[in-house]
């Protein structure tokens, strides 16, 4: 990504994911294998110690790195001759031992993937928090249901905003699941039998997972893309419920409904009236490519033999891009959850709206009761009808009707959108509940 | 899908998502609401008996559902009113009670999900099965690695099934995961407040939950589809990693390679000598249309607020699909694999084209003790140049050359691939613990 | 697409891609194959008639094609041997001479795709007809213009229809392209070579082509699926657009903006009130699989050597349906514009909604002319804050500031919406005239 | 794209797209806009100089537009402030005069779009170039035409390249005309009616085409994404055409294959005898973003109203990305062509392996004059079961059966390979021709 990434993902993500944090992690990968090679004896301490001492990414030029990388098709290859100069004396021998430039490249993307997924994670818990004070304040707060994007029957905005916090709580544990399970480091050697290592490889595996933190593989993993294409998966997924959010705030922000509406909206410069609900729009352009991206780490899941012709080099970009942009999804959501102003009068105003009609499921319950179904059914239906004619609202056409049999029927209350709101409340107090629960 | 979905989906997979397989789901969606509303005293027991009766596939005419249901865009729409009809009497309004046809719709998914599942799994287990016995077997068969298509140091025909071993499991765990935690009922009624319900909502979802045996979500998740999104990850990841393995046997058959080969090749016609491994390719046609499901699935996570205008009623022909193709797709490889020929002295043979090339790695590191790395790589990289031009093997280059400083060094055991396997065959013990331990 | 496809694709493009229609489709290809190798001398003139004779659908059974087909993982292999089963004798010999079932199953997807494509593009032209007629009875119907669902400026209703037919037109014009251009029999033997038919391939290539009235492609294109994955991008281009125009009615027939109803907005039976807008919607539901398809189709352009294991396979079910989801979205909104009910009073109404403030560019630009540009958008921005504040209308506002300027302005007119729509209506009348000229 | 994009992509495709490559672009519309605005008599002609005068992208910080631009989601915004402060006086009001940001960024994809296509298109040249010599030289060297990478019967090298050549003509076509037909400046103010310039909107309109030479749309189509989404289509067709040759070349280059290999085929430091087909693989880690990529393109149809919230926004990042990438896909097979080294000998080799296999369709054709087809296949097909045991090639044995009624048969001159090619060199000649005719 660019600088103008940063017209949609804030710098912190995009900086997890540069080049420069790739060499890093390299690096990192590269001195904690040299360390457990020490400490399995392969190579001697002081070799571990030289490369560890150089194994920092200003040391190192990654636009002559992706030069020099264009023979090998991998920037490992590259920062390995380059670090062995570095190191330079006996000790250079040491460097990268045994080792194959995917066994870098690999763990180190495991490596940006922990870090990324940390802000990431961050991100998703100021959503979740501002959503839950959403839900909390406006727990009973009635407003339009919409299926179809028509009014169906009354909600709370509570419970709308309780919906949005489950859907990132899930998010979360999907994203946490892979940080705590599947973040594993990678070593083979050339094609995956550590050959270089001798009888030693079991035991240096062993040694570099300790080192980096991370879950040490029942095989090693070169061919087997499972943990990059699940990662890709669960992005794709966080992204995908941020979007659902906020299209939701969009939708509720359109100058017709004006629900609510994005503090910081972004202002037009000739159009000095608008308030654009750029967070919510941020979200979304981030999500779009978060699903292209994911989508190729899903196919590079085919890969040939012991190290693919191309489908393991696409993933690097590919995982770098789903990473900073679901970031970007993330810290958008957050922006828009912090700072949205709720408009609980407009609520009410737009419930109004259809005269009533929103409430017939509940008049046609009402009156089944004595009627049966169908002919509550028709006798509401032929109101709401007149209704649409006469400007008169439901109330009064059922009232001007005999056949409706409103005897000891409460048509006010029965109107009133404010006391039809089912298990509203309670839902919202079990999303708050698992909110608490889940830390 | 079609009947020709038959080339490449065995047909329990097709009937499993079939109109069929989903009209039942959904009977049985309402049989198991009636139930659940009859316990909680919300409609009498006799009407939910009468439903229960009349949930059966075979009394609806799943043509005259769609025709009937283009209206609402969806089939449980006309599959309700035809219900109702059927029950009759004052049961019928007991039918669907304070439902709405997302709820039926999105509990049926669920169902025919977890049939799905089961079908799926099953194979998946085949397939472990014969790849675990392919790994014991060929533990110790030398084989060449090979990166980039090219041979780089061997490895073992049982540490390549390994990793397809290890591939499935994962997969495997993956659908289970989604199997146990994340298959749910939804009931939310007209916009997910259960209003219709009154007081009873929270009761009725519970019971209805129990019934099905299926989780009960903390609020409807009508519109927070990562249900779906995550199961149709898992099926993507899964058919991914079956096509990797397809990939493999398909490239070790090759004519040239002729490694293994599928017992019930597919032969032709008019080339009678052609012994092509059908079950893999079928398992590659299969994985390919899973990424394109499984991404409508995860675009669909962008919903409307209560109800989503058109990415909601794309999920069920996509699901239904990726179901069926990861089947087809693990039904291909646990063919592929039970029938799979192994040709170990054709590995053999073929570790010897590139005449002691194939160890270069090792010459490499056994002269670099003496030599340090640089010039024992330039002295090898020599002797492999000439080799190329002589037609000499490495071991005749090297000797010739003094500067070699072969002194001490076994040549000849040194080129021997069947001693130069690296911990190949401990990772193929690590792979068929885990295998047992998963049980 | 099984029977429940139905319920967003009308029958007839159901039809036109079932197996049956594939299995004719293969048949006609033999049948051409036939009669052009008979023209060429390859075969007898009356093995020819015999083939043409038996080339009729309704004499094989597709369940028992898919069956034998698995082996093969197609269904022209079986299909031929039936074929030459039904023509029996000598004849039978000159089945399918010197082709392979690649051949079959290519030429055979031109000719569904040429039957699918002539239906496609008859609802397009009633579509086109449809937002033709829109655009000109609306040419000059004020309605608010609407930048990231906010109220930006007015412009007309006829406007908006007239982008969707250039739109519309685009499409037909990339698939009539295709159907023109592209679609080309396919011919080349066991692997390209037309090695069975000697010298007279050619020949038999050129009087192929001529029969099927397809063109006659510089090579044979077995690997090179230009041509497929062409087709399936400009699928996915006329269903996105015909999306686009299905999302503006879905939004617009919002029950708080209320400008447009479907006249055949699906009905529900527990909300009597509801006009949802389910032909837009079908149209969504239809688009987002087609997207999913041609990536599959695009993905399939990899192809090995001279026939793919596995990426060929995959394209024919893929292809079919993105044709008849495309057609599904395209009688789709055909429907929906055909009864689109459009309300200008509301659109106007709509207009009134922001006090003015829609109509903030505008007095920007006048006031300018005076003021110089930052200073008149200050003074609006200010007086726009004040009417948030008041509830008086802009109008009022500037009028009630010294510094305004507003001598010799005729604010009135100013705030006129329908005074104020720029090039619209020229606009509209370009996109009539290059309808018109469209044919 | 970051630096690390070198790896794949070389450095002129990434500057063609890169933030200054933007910055420049819509500059160069503001001043195309001043101009065909001051021909118009729209704004002073001193103010049109002033703007063209500071239209250099150097004056302007694009890491300062990034962030500034975060409110309004797009690089137009901040830039048209900061142009107007850098052109300043009166004439900074006639700046960006009546247009929207979206204006300017769409226009300015398009000519960013040109550039890059213009790079992408010698390249395929190139690579055209490259392929057709290959196709001449080789026109008549035989090798293994391989199905489901099974030999199958000859073909010649001449007539694989004649296939890749084709594929490039048709690419190159597809962006041709995308180029000369769908590239088109986008005007149209605030909301597409060019409110802000009366009745001079469609002068300026066709003046600000004619000063960037680029096509004049009817419509104004900033929600009508038909171009984007197309050369979105055309791109990945032409990237997914490029990775099929590039497959070729690398299961060509395989070790046991060995038929061809690239001039600069990347080494490996500790395997030196690897010659890994380096610019092959690059291609296809080029081509897999291009899909992902393309897919965002087409999603971003469906667009709200008069400016989507978040799909327009995310085309930029899609459409630098798919281009740029393109652009390294067609460089890699270019250069993979211009140095390919081609062992007639060793396809000579091959086609021996299979002991006269790879020619039993021709027999069966030539028995089946005598026999009949069906018994032709039969004594065929024994014959290869029995050489597959005895290890006799198949002339062998068919000479050893005195039912395979060889009389009259040449066996020898049968079995072949380079008399049984089929229309391959004329399909050659159709393709050079082609190739000469298309300029």
């Amino acid at each position: 990504m660019t600088t103008f990434g940063q017209l949609f993902v804030p710098a912190p993500f995009l900086e997890a994911v540069s080049d420069g944090a790739w060499v890093q992690a390299m690096l990192d990968a590269e001195a904690a294998l040299a360390r457990a090679e020490a400490d399995a004896g392969v190579i001697p301490a002081e070799a571990a110690t030289a490369i560890v001492e150089k194994g920092r990414a200003e040391l190192f030029d990654a636009s002559a790195l992706a030069e020099e990388g264009r023979a090998a098709a991998n920037p490992a290859e590259p920062l390995v001759r380059a670090l062995r100069k570095e190191v330079g004396g006996e000790a250079a021998d040491s460097v990268h031992y045994g080792a194959t430039s995917q066994d870098i490249v690999d763990t180190a993307a495991m490596l940006v993937s922990r870090r990324s997924l940390e802000l990431v994670l961050a991100e998703l818990n100021r959503a979740a928090a501002a959503v839950a004070a959403l839900a909390e304040t406006h727990r009973s707060t009635p407003m339009a249901g919409r299926t179809l994007l028509q009014q169906a029957v009354p909600t709370t905005f509570g419970l709308k905003a309780a919906g949005w916090l489950v859907s990132i709580l899930e998010a979360r544990e999907g994203l946490e699941r892979i940080r705590d399970e599947r973040l594993a480091v990678q070593l083979g050697g050339a094609a995956g039998t550590l050959s270089a290592l001798g009888e030693r490889g079991p035991e240096v595996l062993r040694l570099f997972a300790r080192e980096l933190v991370l879950a040490e593989p029942v095989v090693p993993w070169h061919t087997d893309r499972t943990r990059i294409a699940q990662l890709g998966g669960a992005l794709a997924t966080a992204a995908g419920l941020l979007v659902k959010i906020g299209l939701d705030v969009i939708l509720l922000a359109q100058t017709e409904v004006s629900e609510v509406r994005e503090a910081a909206g972004g202002a037009s410069s000739t159009m000095p009236h608008k308030q654009n609900p750029v967070a919510s729009l941020r979200a979304r352009a981030c999500a779009r490519p978060v699903d292209g991206h994911a989508s190729v780490l899903s196919a590079a899941l085919e890969q040939e033999h012991e190290r693919a012709a191309g489908a393991w080099q696409a993933e690097g970009p590919a995982l770098s891009e789903a990473l900073a942009y679901t970031g970007g999804a993330a810290a958008a959501i957050a922006e828009a959850a912090e700072g949205l102003e709720v408009d609980a009068e407009r609520m009410r105003a737009n419930l109004e709206l259809t005269q009533g009609a929103v409430l017939s499921e509940r008049v046609v319950f009402a009156l089944a009761d004595q009627l049966g179904r169908d002919k509550a059914a028709a006798i509401v239906g032929d109101a709401l009808a007149r209704s649409a004619q006469s400007g008169r609202d439901l109330g009064e056409e059922l009232a001007a009707d005999p056949e409706a049999g409103l005897d000891g029927v409460d048509l006010a209350s029965l109107l009133d959108p404010a006391t039809y709101l089912g298990s509203a409340e309670i839902f919202v107090d079990r999303a708050l509940e698992r909110f608490r629960e889940s830390g």
